[in-house]
This record gives structure tokens, C-alpha cells and sequence, in this order.
């Protein structure tokens, strides 16, 4: 990195170590396809486990302090205990993730089912959740309901919007002064005709309804093939509306492979559209992985994700601002385009490396993590009990 | 149709009889792609003889009585005097629609250009649309942005939405008490990277914001592979923003074939929609053909697109709306759906047939058309001068 | 019907009596996505319950008499006694399927996976499966392949390919002289980013360089977005290549909804495909289902599927061929159109009532179905023990 | 790129000295899309203008000495002046392109046109092509046929295939011993139903029933959303029936914007596949650039997309073969992911900026481009005429 002036080098530098990541606490757990989950060695029992390996995430990266849960899958007795558990671990607890889609119940539809029963039964878990919340100091419920039908007809689209809206206004309603309500839209599975919550402009369209504390989370992988997405985070930075991301990469369809594996250029197209609105960091803007690592071990693939994301952020915090205005402006198609690809392909791993040695790490995460003995730790003590997984 | 009850038989068809559809004075002129522009004989030079060929669509279909302008395609010195015109041929100047893409200005864009010259020449023309309309009588401003940019980098995204806010602020304030701005979303093309409206949340977003007589219009083919295009139909139903449609069909991309062609279950599902919201006429939904008959003969193309929109028509009214919504309520996802496909599958020229001869017209508009020499007479008197294109 | 000519009647209502359809007897178990399989009430416990289910929708639909396996799902001591147990039920046992993706060896692949011993393994596998079909009397071997990789780098595409090769050649030098090895393809899931066997033409090259007994087989859902299915059905035929069909349909992915109910014009084109080659029957194509009844009842769901293919076959049936071969010769676009949707648009469910109570059946399959009290039956007798499923 | 090892680098500079990349003529005509062609300053109004274009780009490059033609487009009176003049230039003619979609003749199709006689046209412009072939001492013919049909039923696909063979194959044996035949493929555009060639599959079947002279040429632009090229692109070389590509990028359609700007990385994943073949350079494939400059100006934009080539490729050779190959043999995911990322994360720049320099070129084309003052001077002199297009 010999090129990069001094001050550009602190300004980015100084950037990358305030950037935050969230890990998911299901990402340490089994996953896999209808077709099978292939079981892992030494995966967490418990979301005490769970904790334990997005730890050890962090203390290798020294950006990811935060843990995301999956309520019921994270379910304890004492969510003060689990939140002091994660502090001794030199974490915290983060997002809290409802899960409306696994009860016999639920079949079809949760907050939308024909049933208002289960439409009640829906909601009351979107209150304890935020229940939970107040437990563990979250700030965010993220909201992902799989609800939708599958066939044409099944049921009706603009009933179905009604229920939903009311279902959000319920548990908006509920929700505490600084907590906030992360609403996810995705195209389509489990449902297979239509998704309730397909795209962002219905996400937005709800948000609107409910309020400023109500905001709209991209999950990269729950686009139509050839959707511009760092047009979708541009629009929603316009409109105050992006509440967070769940990371993660796909060719085809939710496919939660690594972030940064599938289109590396795509993740740098978003980043720099955060870059421009200077919201790495201190925007409230939450940055979470959600990824399944089925058939790569689980903690090397979080960091490597971990990574990704520096290394497109490192890239876009390179982009010379003002040089790509002034392309734009004077309408220089090249030039434009060469400014954002000059930083795009600058080899950013050496500037990151140096970045960890600033904060007191290795620079190389994935060796340190594997040279530490940790895997091979797990591996002997989680033997006997039942791995975590997804309950499907 | 035996098997029609005489009450759902006349509440059909009084539905069908007052259902209208609006063609477009630039589907009687040569179009192609980048490629080949086929010319066809007996093709109108100007916008006169334009109308002529909607007068015949709609002298055969009953149903077609206003024709939707392109400006400039269709300029003319004395729109009052085409408006006169029209009206001796049996027609009706509709819908005006904007084209701020074919200036040699118009490179990087029209309203969201980065030199703000352009821009306001761009705003400029859309305030003359609005002239033209005074002069026609029309109620509906129908914009279409080409705008975007085909490189990463070449614009900001962001700045060129302030642009188009602006844009549509200026002309949505010039516009008459009885007038309406449709806002036209395209997933890409010609734009190749971003577009500035790509999808129906951002032309929601920008409805929105301008007010009551801003509205969303759905082309069935500008939407990434696998969108629920009924969803949106049915969304914007329930926000009072569904200004109207352009039909067309398509397997691919912009296609542009005759409506019903590709999916004629999806049209069925769209007018499914329309029809559970009491909207097939009364509710100022605009039902548009906007397509290009690059290889078969024009009017008759025309003519079939507009019965394919009545077959699906009045197959949607056919949907025992009743037995539909118990099937729902109970959670009958096999009896939902095939309420719905029962009305699907149903035959429903023998009725269209009765509904034309209804209104007096033949039951064969095709069979007609072909028979009353329309098509020799216009190959023998348009010979000489030049045939009306799209210009490009 | 009283528009068809009795000829013509007659001539549809034989083939339409001499059609076959295979189901799958997982299709009767349970199954759902990886985010949740919904149970259901009566579902089989074995393959023998499943082969009970499969003769209960042979009983109603009459064009249903084979059932196919899957292996390991329907594992058993004796498959003599499961053939006869089938023929006691009066149906018979069909397509073999192999399963290599569900031990915990095949994670990185099974035949083509780098490990040697895992490949020797599936092999094995492979071969025991012509096992089976010498003890059932089945004539072909279905072949998927779930193997590919999920990253760039992970594996070498063309070493994957020559191991692909090996295995198949070895298993088909086993096949007896009147049994056929059917390839299928699938473009993703549960690989993510590379599929060994994505496209036809994949498994058209390895079918030609094994020998005649070596076909394709298309599942309809296995495509990518904006595929013609049809044109694929029209090159294998020509090529002597199609083995069979996978039936089932997709908005998304390969969702595996009912047949013809995502896009039923689709399958009448497909279908058209199939009469333009006399093909319906004595041809040697296998008509399968292989579908996921995630929501809604199974046994209703896969008679209306066949019922739903049945449709399909009778309008392409009615095609007036020599008027679509006259418009097409003389380059009459919209004719030649015309000819085939005039077919489509035909409400074809009276003729089917009338060849079904020619057949001795009810001409209401569902409606006799749920009439019968077999579900009541099942749902009663069916409690304890483990209910079949994918066992992913 | 200090921390490449000399023996490292002496072997990628000595492939990257060695790679060849073709540019097409047509590239510096002007060129658009169906809704306007932006005529840009400077543009060539002849042949002869073109090469002069053509050999500046290989005068900064190095890398790019020979030049597509399109026959009509570049038709002259008199080839071997035309070779002649671009001896002088510096550079050679190459591959020859026919076109049979621009003639009125061609609505339905050239070689599968229902009509014989057009047929017969076709077939003697592609033999007319080979007689170019004969005198500008060109070594490939590529054929691509815009044939297909918009409307279901239009023509019949099995009869359209016969007739591409038959075309195919009088072709081929009107080839001298030392020319080859390219076939292209391509999903759909300008037809939008069904296309002839729409895939890798089909072209390999016809290719296969040719001989060893016929082989399969990819665009990167023509295929279906989510499509594995890399893929196709191992299995034609595995297959020996790898002819060539036609570079350029896209994020929905056939965009043809410059190559490796739309997925820098599955431009790499490409160039992986071809490095793994040692194909580079001496296996007789073609390397050429088949895009529209729309809207940026044309010479530089081909000289950024051949150092886009160039770039992408010394990217593949930086992978570490071995490390590779070994951990995808123990099935080390993740470290064989990151074997491949790793030399896709370097920066290859400075490492093309020495080749360049070794070579006798200013490290930096298109600054020696811009300094050069080759536009101004083709823009003072280029006045008068008719620019070059596609006569669309």
C-alpha cells in the first residue's frame, strides 16, 4: 500500500476500525438444505455455545461484538444471565429475530393466517420478543415473516395486507423508546406464488405507515435475478428508511453462501453507496451476516465473511469522492466509471492487516483462528447432547 | 355457455360492454428492435391516418374508443383540429405520453441529466405535454424515464433522484385540476446499469410525495424475471395509487408482444385482481396496450390484443367470488385455487361472441376486419411519403 | 363439447385413454422446505402405505398405474413382495430412483466427489439400484445428481466431469438390454454455485457417449428463469434423446408446485411438443410427477395433477395440426397463433368427464375421491409409528 | 507486485505478452438501442475508417493486431485492398461475421425461414461470406442467426431445426481446409418466442453432427439470468469444441457494455477455466470483443475492455495451481476458495504496466491514448458522409 497518501491511509484506517458487524448466533449452528443438513464436528448445544463461537469470532477480527438471536431457537430461562454470559465473553447480545414460521400452526401464514387465532398467537410472539429485547438491552427486533401462499387463489392478496399491517401497528405499538422495528422483505421461500412481504417497496410502504422507529433491513439474497440492489440501499438512505442488512452471497435464489463469495463488485457497489451517505458507522445503520455455511466449518467461514465485508468497505472508503463527482458531473461515462473501479481494484489486504495490528490483533484472522487450537477445543468438549440447528 | 346462469350471464356481460381499453397511435407504425425495423405495408404516414386504424380497431371491437398520443411522434400543428378529426372517425384523443429520449441531449438522461440545461429543456416538454393536453381534452400525463446510466459509477444515484423529484414537483404543479401524472416504472432498457424509476417502489415513492393525482402505471413487462405482477396490481389497489396499465406480454425482457400471448394466465390473475376490487371501469384505472408488432400485421395484432384482455376480463368475472373467499377463510388451499382456475378454464368466447353481437357488432372482430377490406385499401392509398416509426 | 366432430372426439378420447402418468411415493410423504416440513394427517409410515395411496389415485383418475421408488426412501427387505403387494393394489412399481445425497459422505459429492472411496461408494450404490430394478421388473433408472460445489475454486469442473463420465459409464454397462438409464439435470439447489448436471445439454452430451439406452430426463422446474422448456422437449425428441418428464411447476426455483399450476399454457406447449411427435403413448416417455404437497392434502393434490396434465394432453390433442402446418408454411404469424391458442382456449373438462365414464370411472376424480372416505380411513388408521418423509 | 517471485512473474508477463484479442468493427461504427442511437463525433463512415480505429487501439495496446469484419457492413468492392490497407496499418483482418437478419427478406428467419427460396438467399450470403474468407486470408466464419419466432405456434421447431442443419452443413462444406466455423448462441432478442440457437446445448449438437471444423463460440451477454458460464465454458474445452467468445457484460439482457464491467469476477472465473486448459494462447481459440459503446466514446472504451481482458487473465494465472488442486483433493472448502480469491484480490496493474513497458508501450493506454490527439484529428476529419452503423 506503498501508494496510498498518509492521510488517506489514517481517514480509511480510522473508518475500518469503527465499523461494526453482527454475527447471527443460527450461522455457528447445523443448516442445510430441504435435501439435507450435513451435521458438523463440534457444533454449539446451546445458544451459551453459540455465544462462545461468535466470541471467538470477534477476538480474532475485533469487529464483530455483537450477536444476533433467533427466538425460539435461542430460547432460555434467563436472558439476563445469557446477556452477562455474553459480556464475560467480551460480547453482547444484538438483534433480537422473531421466528413465526416453525409451529404446525403457521402452515399458512402467521401474522396473515386465514385464522385469527393464529394471527393472535403470531403477535404475542412478537410481543415476547420485545420482551427479550428489554431483557437484553437490543435495540432491534428484525421481522422476516415466511408468510405467503402457494398457489393462485389460496388466499387473498389485499386481506392478507390489512392483517399485516395491523399485526406491525400491534407490535410497533409495544415496542420502547429506543428500540426499533427492522422489517425484511424477500421474493419468495417457503412461500411459492406469492410472499407477503416480497420486496422493499412493501417493506417501505408498511415503515411509512408505522413510523420513523419502523425501517426497512436488505437481506441481499431476497431479490429477483438482475435487481440493482445498492439502488434499493441508495433509495431507502434517501428516504431515512434503511434500518440494517443481513449479509450474506447467492448465484441463484436464497442460496446464504458467504458474503463477498458470489459478486464481490456488488458487495463494493453497496458499500460505496454507505460510503456516500458516511454511514459505516454512527448511523444506526446495523450490518449482520446471515449466512449458512453447510458444508465449509462454520467459525472460519464467519470470518471470512467478516473480512469480506472490510475489504469492500476498505475499497469503497477509497473511492476518490471528489474525482468521481467531478466525472459525474461533467458526464465523463469512462472517467466516472475508472474512479469507482480504481479503488474497486486496489489490493486493500495489506491496508487491512496493518488495521489489525493498530488494534492489537493478528493480521491474519483465519491462521490465528486455526494456529489458536479453538476448533480442535470444541471438537473434543461438545460431544453427546444435541447440536443446535434450525428445528425444521 | 349453456351452463351459465342467465344472472351471471348478464352481469358479465353488461361488465364486458362497458369495459374500455385504449390503444396506441404508435402500434400502427413500424417498430423493431436494434436490429431490424421490418417495415409493413399500408402503414399510416402521419397522425391522422394513425387514427384511422384505432377508428377500425375500434369500429370492430366496440371497445377501443380512445387512442393514446406520443409527443413528438404525433406532433401536429393544430391539436384541436386532431381532436376533431378523431371524433368524426368515432374516436377520442386519450392519454399523452412524454418521450424525453430521443434528443441527441438526452444521452445521460432527461430530468435527472447532470447538466442542469438538460434537465430543464426535459421539464420543459413535459410542461408542453401538458399544453397538448388542454388542447386534446386529455386527462392522463403518461411519463416514461429512459434515465440511467450503463456504467457503476457514471452517476450518483441519490443526486439524480433529487433530480427527479424536482422534475415531477414543476410538472405535477402545472398540471389542471382533472388531470393526472401516471408515473411509468422499467426494470432496464434502454439503461443498462441503473435505471432512475426501476420498479413500482420508487414510482410509489414519488407518487407519494407529489400527491392525489400522481399515479403508478404497471407495463406487464417491465419487471425482473419471477415478480408477482398481480401482487403490485393488487398493492397499489389497496394504496389508491393504481393509475393504470400498459399491457403487453413478454418471455424475456421489454418484449412487447401482444398482451396475452406469453402468459395468459397471468393476465387472468392481473385482471383477477381488478375484478375483486370493482375496477374493470368506474375507477379511473386507465387500461392501456402499449406493444410493438414487429412481424405480424398491426390492427389485426391490435384487435387480438384487445379481445385477449376481454377473454381474461371476463374470465376473472366469472370467479365465484364467494365460493372463492369461504375456500380461503377455511384455509381450502386446493378448493381456493380451484375456484379460481374454474373460472380459468372456462370458454369464454361463446359469451364475448353474444356481447358483441350485443352491441352490434360482428362476433368475429378479426373474421371482420379481414372481410371489410380495410387492409387493401390502406396498402393501395399509403404509398409515397414516409411511414410513421419510432424514430430511434 | 357439442362443437367437436365426432371424429375428432373419438380420435382425442383414445389417447387420452391410452395415456399414462407415473406417480412418486414420495410424493405421499411428507416433505417442505428447509425452513419447515408441515406433517400431515394420514401420512404413509412405509412404502407399502405409500403404494396404497398411489392405487387410491389410480382408482379415481384410471391413468395412473405405476408408482415410482426412491431409494434409499423406500428401502425394504423384499421388493418381490412389494411388486406384489403393488399388483394386489393394482398398480405396479415404476421408475427406480437413485438417492446419493443424503449420507453424510456425499456432503462434497458423490460421484463426482474427490474422495475415490466416496465415489466407489455411490457407485455402489448406484449398481444396487439395477438390484432392485431386476427384483421390481422397472425399466428405467432415474439418475439426479445433487452434486456440484457451492464456491468458485472449491472443485475442478472438468475433473468433476470425467469422474461424472466414469460412473456413468460403469453403471451402464450394468443395465440389462431392456432397461434405460434416464439423466436428469437441474440448474441449482443444493449446489449453489456450480451443478455438475445443470442443463440439457450436459446430460445430452453424456447420454450420447454413453449409447441408446442412455436418455434425458426433464424436470420442468429445473431451469433457469426465461428457459423454453418446450424448445428442449422439441431437440430431444428430435435427437431420439427424451427419456421422460419430471412434472411439476415453478414461479421461482423448483418449487414444486402442482403440475400446470404455475403456468398451464406452458405445459399445453409442452405438450404440444410431445402430440406433434405422436408421442402421448408407445413412444417410450416416461410421464412423471415429482412434486411437493407441502401445504395442501396430498392424494387431492396429485390427482389434480394428473388431471391437470390430462387437460394439457386433450388441448394440445385438439391442435388442428394441418391448419397451424398451413399458417406456419405461409408465414401466417398471427394464423399459425391463432390455430394453436384456439386449441389452448378450449374448455376440455366436459371431454375428459365423458372418456372418464367411458373408462367406467367417475367423470369427478377429486369429488369421487373425497367421497370415498379413504382419507377418513387413513387419518384413522394411520397413528403411531414414524411417518415417511425425505429424511433430509 | 514486489511480492511476486521473478519466476512468477517472468511466466504471467510472458503469457500476457503473448494474448491476442480481436476487436470488431462495428464497435466504432455508432450503435444503439431500439429507443435511439446517439451518433457520437469522429465515427468512422467506411471500412477503411474502422481499421484505422481498430489498429490505434492495438498501437496503446499491443494485444489486439486483428479485426472482425460483418459482412454487409464492411462490404468493399475489393478484400485484398482492404487486407492490404490494414497491413499498412498494423494490423490483419479476422474473423468474418455474416448477417442475414437485416435484409426484409429475413422477417421470419433466414436459414429456417418457412420460405424456401429465403432459405436458399441465406445459405448463399454465408457462402459468399467464405469467399471473403477466401481473399482476406481469414481463418473463421462466426454464424449467428437472429432466427427464432415471437408467438407460440408460429413455426414448428423440429422443421426449423432440419433446416438450420441442412443450412449448417452445405455451409461447412463450402469450408477450406483451414477455416472454421464459429456458431453462436443466444436466449432470445431480436426473436422473442423461441430463437433457433438459444443455447450452449444446441450448438454443440449441430457442431457435433458437423465435424471438427465446427465449433461453439460463447457470448458472454446471451444467456438465461443465473447461468454458469465458466461452467460452459470447461465443458466445450473438455468437449475440444471451445471456437472462441464474444466478450462484453451485462446485468440483464444482451447489454454488450464493456467486457468484465458488470461481474469483474465471473470474468476472471472464465479466464480461470481457459488458464486451466493452457489455452491462453496457441490452442486456437478466439478471444473478441462484441459490444455497442452506446453512450461512452468508442476507442477508448475498446481499449479498456481489452485491459479488461487483460487484467482478468493475469488475475488466472496468479492462481497458484497446485495449492489449488490440493485443497480442493482433500475437499477443503474454504481453502480452496481462497487459493482463487487470493489471486483475484491482487492487483495486477502495475504487473500489466511492466508488460506494457517490455513491450515498447506507454504503461498506461489510455492516458497515450488521450495524449495522442488521435480523436481530435479523426473528429476535425470525419466530417461529411454517412457515419457508420448498424443500418438497423
Amino acid at each position: 500500500m506503498t501508494e496510498l497518501a498518509p492521510e488517506t491511509r489514517a481517514r480509511v484506517a480510522a473508518q475500518l476500525r469503527g465499523q461494526r458487524i453482527e454475527t447471527a448466533s443460527w450461522a455457528y449452528a447445523n443448516s442445510g438444505t430441504r435435501f439435507k443438513v450435513f451435521a458438523q464436528e463440534g457444533v454449539p448445544r446451546d445458544p451459551y455455545e453459540k455465544l462462545a463461537d461468535a466470541a471467538t469470532v470477534h477476538r480474532f477480527t475485533g469487529v464483530a461484538p455483537t450477536v444476533a438471536l433467533h427466538i425460539p431457537w435461542d430460547l432460555v430461562d434467563d436472558y439476563a444471565d445469557l446477556a452477562r454470559h455474553a459480556r464475560e465473553l467480551g460480547v453482547a447480545l444484538g438483534t433480537v429475530n422473531s421466528n413465526v414460521f416453525q409451529d404446525n400452526d403457521y402452515k399458512l401464514g402467521s401474522v396473515t393466517n386465514p385464522d385469527p387465532g393464529v394471527r393472535r398467537k403470531a403477535i404475542g410472539h412478537l410481543l415476547e420478543c420485545i420482551d427479550v429485547m428489554d431483557r437484553t438491552g437490543s435495540r432491534d427486533l428484525k421481522l422476516w415473516f415466511s408468510d405467503g401462499t402457494n398457489y393462485p387463489g389460496q388466499d387473498d392478496v389485499r386481506t392478507r395486507q390489512d392483517r399485516l399491517a395491523e399485526a406491525l401497528a400491534e407490535t410497533y405499538a409495544r415496542l420502547g423508546g429506543d428500540q426499533r422495528m427492522l422489517l425484511e422483505y424477500k421474493l419468495f421461500e417457503p412461500a411459492f406464488y406469492m410472499t407477503d412481504v416480497p420486496d422493499w417497496g412493501t417493506a417501505y410502504l408498511h415503515c411509512m405507515a408505522l413510523g420513523d422507529r419502523a425501517q426497512v433491513v436488505i437481506d441481499t439474497g431476497h431479490h429477483a435475478p438482475g435487481t440493482n440492489i445498492e439502488f434499493i440501499v441508495a433509495m431507502l438512505l434517501r428516504a431515512g428508511k434503511l434500518g440494517g442488512f443481513d449479509f450474506n452471497s447467492r448465484f441463484y435464489a436464497d442460496d446464504d453462501l458467504m458474503v463477498g463469495a458470489a459478486d464481490p463488485f456488488q458487495l463494493f457497489r453497496i458499500l460505496h453507496e454507505i460510503v456516500l451517505a458516511d454511514a459505516v458507522s454512527g448511523k444506526g445503520i446495523a450490518f449482520m451476516l446471515d449466512q449458512c455455511h453447510n458444508i465449509e466449518p462454520k467459525i472460519p467461514a464467519v470470518i471470512r465473511s467478516v473480512m469480506n465485508v472490510q475489504e469492500a468497505t476498505a475499497k469503497a472508503l477509497l473511492v476518490d469522492r471528489a474525482a468521481l463527482r467531478a466525472a459525474q458531473d461533467e458526464g465523463d461515462v469512462l472517467g466516472a466509471n475508472e474512479a469507482l473501479m480504481d479503488a474497486y481494484h486496489t489490493d486493500v489486504r495489506p491496508l487491512l492487516r496493518e488495521v489489525r495490528e493498530d488494534m492489537g490483533l493478528d493480521p491474519d484472522p483465519i491462521g490465528a483462528y486455526r494456529r489458536s487450537g479453538y476448533f480442535e477445543k470444541i471438537r473434543a468438549e461438545r460431544v453427546g447432547g444435541t447440536q443446535a440447528g434450525w428445528g425444521a
